[in-house]
């Protein structure tokens, strides 16, 4: 027996899986550049008619971005994508049991417990109360476990921090549910079971639904994928991944949390201390730098644009530093509008590198003026059992042939 | 012969042809509820394993929103759309000898024409000047034939105004192409050359260069689509789609407009005085109520969320009013944040019907004070021959049975 928890466990055995399936995305921006031959196109494409329409449109086959899957979650592959937007065929998965086949004719949600009138709503129902639509990150609670407990050079984004994605959400806000069914004094927890075979549940404290919870069925414009929990979830602004219950089937209103192996055996932090983290809901400001960044080479010395993502869960980053001598010196980065809450927010920074080692690292301060850790000060703060909110600074070594590499030591 | 430009015949016929293939449609948010068996699911799901990660993900079978195809464009499905982003498969096409077939690897684009140093930059060569990323809708200037020259009653929003679409596009600013290759003075145009076999051609100003043009290589966080210009296109936020050049391979900056087939045989309208309106490159306030709106039917009367799109190529929306009594009295919608400029904005309006006929309406302001004008408006304006910017106030009618149709006649 060993004690390192499942989730990490799993984390670590998916991404060195997936790194057998490394070689698509050693091509740099999911490009094709293999050896076989080239998808096939007319030597002057203003020669020849073009394909026709399509219901549904493809990508070019000359572009190959995928998710690399794990044992039971799968990678947005960060350094391929150029906005905010993570597109939903490649928002990160992260399941307990597989994703359920679920008829949205036949979905229902139970909301009981201490509550006025204990209701049952259907999806029509659901779709008739007024709507949200929010640009939102949405990041596993374990996202980065690799860079804390087994860093390696030939990381790329994808494999440090994949577990993270941003879609528009849309749906109803929880508290215009919570008032339907009219939730009684003295309640302050709620528990959200999803419909999977893991029946997976947490227990969420009740200010977040007063908040800003939703109860979402719409992902970038359109319905939910199934593994994002079609036709239904829970989505918990900058609360943990784990939190935020797909395929939810049932919330039960309480005045204590439930205690469930979701939050006991998973998802609490075991200090150094012996006392642990639970209930560490909010995902703490964060930043990495998606190019340049392995496997990428810098062909030549020069201007290069440092370009990257931050995010936290307390509102909007305020500001993005970049160093690229290692944390000696930082210099602010640009962020590039919008700039919304609880979201990713791209941030750049012009960079004329004189062809020596450098070392690059981005620093995120959000709203609160929380500032991001570095990999020192989250260690000593967390010790070497945790498992989870790994939001210390990244840090990638450009060599003086152009390589990258991930970590701070060669 | 008749008099009919092109491409409203062909708008027409294509959205004529696209009635046919109609009843996918007609289930509402295109999800499916046809005759056929409905794809198998589990008696429970929670009893049994889930299906397990993928590289990339897929649409859940029960749901299914299609563009409609008609000959040379195609519709996004604005009544299925929850949010302001349009997923990259469901964005419309406008194409004018279909969608060439390029490979990045031999891509070009030429800038040459008054400046000072002629240049052909690659694929390589563009992606490493510094980006930019921004939410912007982009609208086809015929946009809204039928609801001018053709109602029918039996229009979905996707018939109506289905050629805007919003994405989150990705690239560099023109002006850093032009700064770098040195634009002369007296150089007041560019033309815009695509390499599609239509080599579609159009001129612009010059100072659409120096404020927000891009040329762009990205879309909703990846590369391009095919269809959307795969590898760069031409952005110009706000302004007509035909001059957003797709597959771009060549710009010439000159001291003139260049007269090009597109921009006098085509998308210039005549008006009744016997002038015309030429380079009417920006596409004005407007908006579309997508909820409640054909195929839908009212199931009872009560509260309903009325709600929709506003857009302008001039900016952000200030205001949208809603009409429930056919325009004789409005009140303002909600608008839902973030309101970008020059992007899809959501308005939602609660409304209380009393199961009688009730005409809906709504009415875009931008930031210019522009005001969306009515149909009446509009045809004084332009006359029957006008063949782009139908930015005139839209009406569903909501008859006593629930039952919705387009326009302001039953």
């Amino acid at each position: 027996m060993n004690d390192v928890p499942i989730s990490r466990r799993s984390l670590l055995a998916g991404a060195a899986g997936a790194l057998a399936a490394h070689s698509l995305q050693e091509a740099g921006l999911g490009r094709w550049q293999g050896a076989a031959p080239p998808p096939a196109v007319p030597p002057d494409p203003t020669k020849v008619p073009g394909a026709p329409m399509r219901e549904l449109g493809q990508r070019s086959p000359f572009e190959q971005p995928r998710r690399i899957v794990g044992q039971d979650s799968s990678l947005t592959p960060l350094q391929d994508l150029y906005g905010i937007i993570t597109p939903s065929d490649l928002h990160f998965e992260r399941h307990h049991a597989g994703v359920p086949a679920i008829d949205p004719q036949r979905y229902k949600l139970l909301i009981h417990g201490m509550v006025e009138r204990p209701m049952v709503f259907d999806l029509e129902a659901l779709e008739r109360f007024p709507r949200v639509s929010r640009l939102h990150f949405l990041e596993c609670g374990g996202n980065g476990t690799l860079s804390y407990h087994a860093i390696r050079p030939d990381f790329t984004p994808q494999l440090v921090d994949g577990l993270t994605s941003t879609n528009e959400w849309t749906g109803i806000p929880l508290a215009t549910l919570f008032r339907e069914v009219g939730v009684k004094p003295g309640a302050t927890w709620f528990l959200a079971e999803g419909g999977d075979a893991a029946v997976l549940s947490r227990s969420i404290p009740m200010d977040k639904a007063w908040d800003d919870a939703i109860l979402a069925y719409g992902q970038n414009g359109e319905a939910l994928r199934p593994e994002q929990g079609y036709p239904a979830r829970l989505f918990l602004p900058g609360w943990e991944g784990n939190t935020n219950i797909k395929w939810i089937r049932r919330i039960e209103v309480a005045d204590r949390p439930f205690m469930t192996r979701e939050e006991t055996a998973r998802y609490t932090d075991p200090l150094s201390n012996d006392t642990a983290r639970m209930f560490s809901f909010v995902m703490d400001a964060k930043s990495i730098i998606t190019f340049p960044a392995f496997p990428v080479t810098l062909p030549d010395k020069g201007w290069w644009e440092i370009s990257g993502i931050a995010w936290s869960g307390r509102g909007v980053i305020t500001r993005v530093d970049v160093s690229t001598d290692g944390g000696r010196s930082w210099a602010p980065a640009e962020l590039q509008q919008p700039v919304l809450p609880k979201c990713h927010t791209l941030f750049r920074f012009l960079w004329k590198w004189d062809g020596r080692e450098a070392m690059l690292m981005s620093r995120a301060v959000d709203q609160t003026g929380y500032v991001q850790p570095t990999l020192e000060e989250l260690r000593r703060a967390r010790g070497p059992g945790t498992s989870y909110h790994f939001n210390h600074i990244r840090a990638w070594r450009v060599q003086p042939d152009g390589s990258v590499f991930f970590g701070l030591e060669g």
